[in-house]
């Protein structure tokens, strides 16, 4: 960290700097007790996430501006997995030693840069010392989709189980960055890239939320912790089929390459930040005209049923594997 | 730390139930990718602290339950320094290791039986691994005032000073922590719970924006430095007396005894979460009757003229002092 160090106050003017001009809605941005937004609606969406160096990302792995980026993209997936769209965001800022200018506007331009990708306006926050290193934390808010948010457990007997994208690249990734071997990395750079700059599914989420989606849930545990959430919040099973699920090129390349099974990141990578979503037949094909015609891949992963949340995947082999918990968690 | 730690999982089962039934107004809670609440308005005001273990608490001083009070304090004192009310909040939790469910009960019943003092809603949030101690980050949504929030900078020439309560306390109170003497914590109980218990002014802030307050600020960083910050942001100057700063009795005798000025801890203690005002003459004089017939402590400290941003204490000794910056910064 070459370069003078900050002090708080200059930390903050240096991000209301970054922050620049406060958009429309914004009615006291960065600098006051609180910040204050004008949404249109009575209703808000608020979903906050914390990262942390040596937990969540490593900075010799990751550039400033991809923690920044990162830390801002958990809440943006959240705010789209209830079919609706970021407003404005907050950030709490932990160094664990006082940082230079060049650090505060690497980290702080790769959040806004995230921000900016789905016109969500960094509002407000706080800066201090943390315990142990970079910590960040972002609060987004935003407003649900006309209809209702799609939570999680709205999913009917019989309803389609569909996903946006592929998913296994960020897991993959993330092995990449963990064996530090760049030539591997320069090899699969869009699965490194899933893994240090996802981006959330925010039009994907307007579209789905429109068609009539049952149930959504952004992938953020892995597939098969968040198909069971879904199951369990509809006290529905479900049964995906293993030749259904959207895996990559590059995935599968890196996967025979290094003789991993692609399955494995696919189900238990997580981070992926693709929107997997349910919706009764008919308005499943509706849903798909609607992103194909964005551009927007989706694929058909296999049906909810009245199997009592137990979540079973058909393998091509024709072994049935119940995917129950398969998911991240911090503490196990 | 006895008992059985638990996983993710069970850590949100539990502060869920902790949080009980959700009170009108919350129409997600805890448990899907975003909280929705319902605000009467349009506007809703927003902000976010962070508090980590060795920063801002050590766990030889407080116990876990007061850890969770401070962390929500400081948010709730945020909105009430616009002249609003609470209504919503989500906690970011992070822990170095597995808690217990003691442990989860102890923190998060202190986080919402502060938030409960002030009928403001635990909604969501995010629990993880941190990459030190424990560490918490608050949310806080809430609604502003009828007039619009009460903003630091709209302080006008010639408006009086007030302040609710006293201040001082809470850093006389952390002096005493780190003192480590138990006899002196048990002979001014009332300092080290202004410490570990700040009680923000939320009653106040509606009634201060309610009788015309120009300019507001919570008592986080130290009288000195927030009143310096309502001094900048209006482009004014002010002037304070010495003897019309309130000091309580406890912290007069606590000084004494240990040969310390008071001013040190009203000035650049912070903490507080008192309420720092300007209002011009006439309605200065209504705001205190209406503190005052609620029971609330309000003093007059001085008033703001044309001096450029100059922030002096008058000091019994008939000294000036410039009191500029003298407030808590994390980085130097």
């Amino acid at each position: 960290m070459p370069g003078r160090l900050l002090n708080e106050a200059e930390i903050i003017a240096l991000i209301r700097e970054l922050a620049g001009e406060p958009p429309p809605g914004v009615e006291v941005p960065i600098g006051d007790d609180a910040a204050s937004y004008h949404f249109t609606g009575g209703d808000v969406l608020a979903t906050v996430d914390s990262i942390y160096e040596g937990v969540h990302f490593n900075l010799d792995t990751f550039h400033l501006s991809d923690v920044g980026w990162k830390a801002a993209a958990a809440g943006v997936s959240d705010i789209a997995a209830m079919g609706g769209q970021p407003s404005c965001a907050l950030l709490s800022l932990a160094f664990a030693q006082a940082p230079t200018a060049e650090d505060v506007r690497a980290l702080v331009s790769g959040l806004i840069e995230m921000l900016a990708s789905c016109s969500c306006a960094l509002v407000g926050g706080d800066v201090c010392r943390s315990g142990g290193g970079l910590a960040l934390t972002v609060t987004v808010l935003g407003t649900p989709p006309p209809g209702g948010p799609v939570l999680r457990g709205g999913a009917g007997e019989g309803d389609i189980i569909g996903l946006t994208g592929c998913v296994g690249d960020s897991g993959a990734g993330l092995f990449i960055l963990e064996l530090g071997r760049d030539e591997l990395r320069s090899r699969y750079p869009r699965l490194v890239e899933a893994h240090l700059r996802p981006r959330p599914r925010v039009e994907a989420a307007g579209l789905l939320a429109a068609a009539g989606a049952s149930a959504m849930e952004d992938v953020s545990d892995g597939l098969a912790a968040d198909l069971s959430h879904i199951c369990e919040m509809s006290a529905l099973g479900c049964e995906v089929e293993e030749c259904l699920l959207p895996l990559g090129d590059d995935l599968r390349a890196f996967a025979g390459e290094v003789g991993e099974d692609p399955l494995r990141w696919a189900l238990s990578g997580g981070e992926d930040y693709e929107l997997l979503f349910t919706a009764p037949p008919d308005r499943f094909e509706t849903a798909c005209g609607s992103l194909l015609s964005s551009g927007i891949a989706v694929a058909r992963l296999g049906s909810m049923n009245a199997g009592g949340a137990r979540c079973v995947l058909l393998r091509d082999n024709g072994e049935r594997v119940e995917l129950r918990g398969a998911g991240y968690d911090h503490f196990t």
